[in-house]
C-alpha cells in the first residue's frame, strides 16, 4: 500500500527527470502530436478527404513510423521508405504485367511463388553488413509494399489507381515529417555527435583529475562512503566513453543524411568524429588502467607518495587542462594550439622527472642523470611520428609504456591493507610497496603519450570541419 | 568497364561469404519466404478470403514486420505488437464512446485533440529508458493503432467490426510468426549469447598467446608485413570483446523473452551472461594494455628478455589454458575446476618469481627472498575476497598492479629502435631499456588477477545455469 501511494510521486519524478535531462524531448513530443493532427486532417476535413480517400490512413502511418528525434534519422527513414515503396511498386507492376495474361489459378500460384522468392531474397539481403547498416528499413518497406501490392492485385482490378493513391499519401506523410524535422525546432544528429564528443572529452578530464586527487589524498580519513562516491564519479565519467561505439556510429550515420547546416563547411565530417571517438576510447582504456591502480590492495606508503605529490598533480592537471582546452576548442569550433599544449605537457613531464631524480634512493640508474627527460621527449615524439606515418590507423596506438621505478621505500614505513587482509601474515612487503606507485606514474606518462594522438585527431577534425582560426586572445588557457 | 565486369563476381563472393558465415541465415530467409506465402493464402484462396476479407493485408504486414532472426526477438516483437494493438483498441473505443453523442464537428475536433494528446504523450514515454529498452516497439504500435482506429471511426460506422477483423488477422500473423520461429529450425538468442561468450573467451586467450609469443620472438627477422598480420590477428581477437556491450544486452533482452529450451534449468540466466560479459570486457582492457606494451618504441634488449622467456611463456600459456578451459566448460555446460586452474596459475607465477630472483642484478630488494611469491598469492586472494564481498559489483575490479623491476640491463647491450627514431641521438638509454619489460610482466601478472574474477563469474554462471557436475575424467586440461 505504501508503495502504491508513492507510485504517482515516483512517476512524476521520473517524468520530470526525463524532461529536464533534455528539454528537446518535450518539444519533439509536441511536434509528433502536431504532425499527427495535421495529417489526420486529411481524413477529417471533407474537401481533403475527397481528394485522397481511405488512403489517408497511409499518411498517418507514415508519420507515426518515420518522424524520429533527429532530422538525420527522419530523413534516413523517410528516404528509405520512399525509395523502398517506389522500387517495390515498380517490381510488383512488372510481375503483375507478366501474370495478367493467364488464368486465375496460374496467377495465384505465380503470386505465391514470387512472394516466396522475393521474401527469401530480401530477407537474405538484410544480412549483408552494408545493407543492414544503411538500408535495413528501406529493404523492409520494399518487402512490405511488394507483398501488399502483389496480394491486393489479385482481387482489385485497378491496382494502379490504388498504388498511386497510396504513394501520394505516403509522400504527403513523408513530406510533413521531413518539413517538421528540418524546419521546426530541428534536432541535428551532427550536433548531438559534436556535443557528445565534447562531453566525452570533458568526462575523461574529470576522471583523470579525480583519480589523481584521490590517489594523493590522505587515506587516514578513509570513510568507505566517500570513497565509493568518488569511485562512482570517476567511473561514470569514463564509462560513457568506453561504450560509445554504437551510439557514435548511429549518430554519424544519421548525420551523414543531414543537409549541411553550417555556413563554413561543405559537409559534416562525421567520419572524423567517429575516428576521434575511437581514439578517445583507446585513451579511455588507459584511464581504466589508471583507475584500476587506485584500487590496488597494496598501497605505497604515504611518505613516498607525498614526495612526488606535487609534480604528479601538476602533470595530471596539465593533462586535464589540455583535455579541457581540446573540449572547448571543439565546442567553440575553433582550432586548438597543439604546440602550446604539448609544450606545457613536456614541462610537466620534466618537472616530474626532476622530482624523481632528486630522490636517488627511490630512483634507479644513477649513472645516467638526464636520460629520463630525453626519454619522455621521445615518448611524445614517437607517438607523433607514428601517427604521421599511418594516420588512418585506428587500432590501439603505441601506449609507449615508460616506467619510473623507486627503490622499495627504504623500510616498511606503513602498510595500508584492507581489513580483510590484515589476518594474513604478510610481514615482508617492503619490496612491493613502492611498486604500485611506479605503475601509477607509468600509466600517467602513458596517458600523456596517448593524449598526443587525441590532440592530433582533434587538429585533424579542426581541419576537416573548417573550424575557425585560433585568435590570439584565446591562447590563455 | 573492368570494374563492371568484376561486379557480378564480387556479388557472388559476398553472398557466399554471408551465407557461409552463418548458414542459419539462409534457413531464416526461406522461413520468411514460406511464412509470407502461407499468410498470403488467406488472400489468395477463396474460402479463406471469405472468412477474413480485405483484412488479410494486416496478416501479411504483421509477418513482414514481426518475424525476426531469433525466437526471442520474434516473441518480443509479436507480444509487443499484440499488446500495443489491444491497448490502443480499448482506448480508442473509450474515446469513441465519449465522442459518439455529439455532432460531426465536435467529433472532428475531439478526435484531433485526442490524437495530438496521445501522440505527444506516447512519444514522450518512449524517452523513458526502461520503456525504450523493453517496450519501444509496443508503444509505437499502440500509437499507430490508436490513430488508425480513431481516424477511421470518423467515417466508418461499424468500427467495432473493422477492429475485430483487423485484430484477428494480426493475431493470425503473429501466431504464424511465433510458430515458425519456435518450432521450425528455431534460432535462440540465448544460444547465440552462450556461443558468443565462448568465442569471446577464446579470442582473449588467442590474443594473449599471440601477444606473448610476439614479444619473445626474435625481431631480427622483423618483416613489417608479418608484424602487421600478427597485430591484426591480436587486435581482431580482442576487439570483439571490447565492443560487445550493446550486442550482449540486446541478445540478453531477447533471450529473456524465450521459453526455457533446456531440460536442466528453470530459466536462462541472461543477466549472469551480461555480467560475465562485462567482466570479460574489463579483462579485455588489460589485454589492450598488454598489446600496447608490445608496440613500445624502446625495446628491452633481447638478452634480458631471453632470460625470462621461459617462465613468461609458461605463465602466459597457463593463462591461455585457463581461459580455454573456461571456454570449453561453458561450451559443454559443465562446471570448471577453479582450484586446479588457480593452482596451476600460482605455480606459474612462482616459477616466474623464481626466475626473476635468480637474476639478482636485474632484481630489486635482496633482503626479502620470498615475499614476491607471497604477494602473488595475495593478488589472487584479494581479487577473490573482494568479489565475495560485493559480487554484484560490475565496475572495474582492482587490477592489483604488481610490478617487477629489473635494474637497467647492466650496459646497453642492444638498442632496438624503429628506423624513424635512429636519427635521434639517444645514447644513454641503459636505464630505460629494462623498463618496458617490467611493465610487460606487471601487466601479465595483472591479467592473472583479473582472470581470477573471470573464473569466479564463470563459476557463478555454472551455478545459476545448472551446469553439469565436473566429471573426474575432465580434469585433464
Amino acid at each position: 500500500v505504501e508503495k502504491m501511494k508513492r507510485f504517482p510521486g515516483y512517476i512524476c519524478q521520473k517524468t520530470w527527470k526525463v524532461g529536464r535531462d533534455d528539454p528537446r524531448r518535450l518539444i519533439h513530443a509536441f511536434k509528433v502530436g502536431f504532425s499527427l493532427t495535421l495529417v489526420s486532417l486529411l481524413y477529417l476535413m471533407e474537401p481533403l478527404f475527397k481528394g485522397v480517400g481511405q488512403n489517408a490512413i497511409w499518411a498517418v502511418m507514415t508519420v507515426v513510423v518515420v518522424l524520429e528525434f533527429t532530422a538525420g534519422a527522419t530523413i534516413c527513414k523517410g528516404l528509405n521508405r520512399g525509395f523502398g515503396t517506389l522500387l517495390a511498386a515498380i517490381l510488383a507492376f512488372l510481375f503483375e504485367f507478366i501474370a495478367r495474361e493467364y488464368g486465375k489459378i496460374f496467377r495465384a500460384v505465380f503470386i505465391g511463388a514470387s512472394i516466396f522468392l522475393i521474401g527469401a531474397i530480401t530477407t537474405f539481403l538484410r544480412f549483408f553488413p552494408k545493407i543492414k547498416k544503411n538500408y535495413d528499413y528501406g529493404v523492409l518497406i520494399f518487402l512490405l509494399t511488394f507483398n501488399l501490392i502483389t496480394v491486393s492485385s489479385y482481387r482489385v482490378d485497378d491496382i494502379l489507381k490504388l498504388a498511386k493513391g497510396r504513394f501520394y499519401t505516403i509522400a504527403i506523410g513523408s513530406g510533413i515529417c521531413i518539413l517538421m524535422s528540418l524546419f521546426i525546432f530541428p534536432n541535428w544528429s551532427g550536433e548531438d555527435l559534436h556535443n557528445s564528443t565534447v562531453s566525452k572529452i570533458e568526462g575523461l578530464a574529470k576522471s583523470i583529475e579525480a583519480c589523481v586527487n584521490k590517489y594523493f589524498t590522505d587515506e587516514e580519513s578513509d570513510i568507505e562512503n566517500i570513497d565509493n562516491i568518488t569511485d562512482d564519479r570517476i567511473y561514470k565519467n569514463y564509462k560513457a566513453v568506453l561504450d560509445s561505439k554504437s551510439t557514435d556510429e548511429t549518430l554519424a550515420l544519421h548525420a551523414s543524411w543531414e543537409p549541411r547546416h553550417s555556413v563554413h563547411c561543405h559537409k559534416f565530417p562525421c567520419q572524423q568524429y567517429v575516428k576521434l571517438g575511437s581514439v578517445l576510447r583507446h585513451f579511455g582504456y588507459g584511464v581504466v588502467a589508471l583507475h584500476g591502480s587506485l584500487q590496488t590492495e597494496i598501497r605505497t606508503p604515504r611518505s613516498v607518495r607525498l614526495l612526488f605529490k606535487d609534480p604528479c598533480l601538476h602533470l595530471a592537471s596539465e593533462v586535464t587542462t589540455a583535455l579541457m582546452e581540446l573540449a572547448s576548442s571543439i565546442r567553440n569550433r575553433r582550432h586548438c594550439s597543439p604546440e602550446i599544449l604539448t609544450e606545457r605537457l613536456q614541462q610537466a613531464l620534466q618537472d616530474l622527472n626532476t622530482a624523481l631524480k632528486s630522490q636517488p634512493r627511490l630512483f634507479l640508474g644513477p649513472n645516467s642523470p638526464n636520460n629520463t627527460s630525453k626519454m619522455l621527449a621521445l615518448v611524445a615524439a614517437t607517438a607523433r611520428q607514428k601517427l604521421e606515418h599511418n594516420p588512418s590507423n585506428l587500432k590501439p596506438e603505441s601506449p609507449t609504456t615508460v616506467e619510473r621505478k623507486s627503490k622499495g621505500g627504504t623500510e616498511a614505513e606503513k602498510r595500508v591493507l584492507r581489513p580483510t587482509l590484515s589476518k594474513l601474515t604478510i610481514t615482508s612487503l617492503e619490496f612491493s610497496e613502492a611498486l604500485p606507485f611506479a605503475a601509477f606514474v607509468a600509466l600517467l606518462v602513458e596517458l600523456v603519450a596517448r593524449l598526443d594522438i587525441v590532440i592530433e585527431e582533434v587538429e585533424e577534425l579542426g581541419r576537416v570541419a573548417c573550424f575557425k582560426e585560433l585568435k590570439h586572445g584565446d591562447d590563455a588557457i
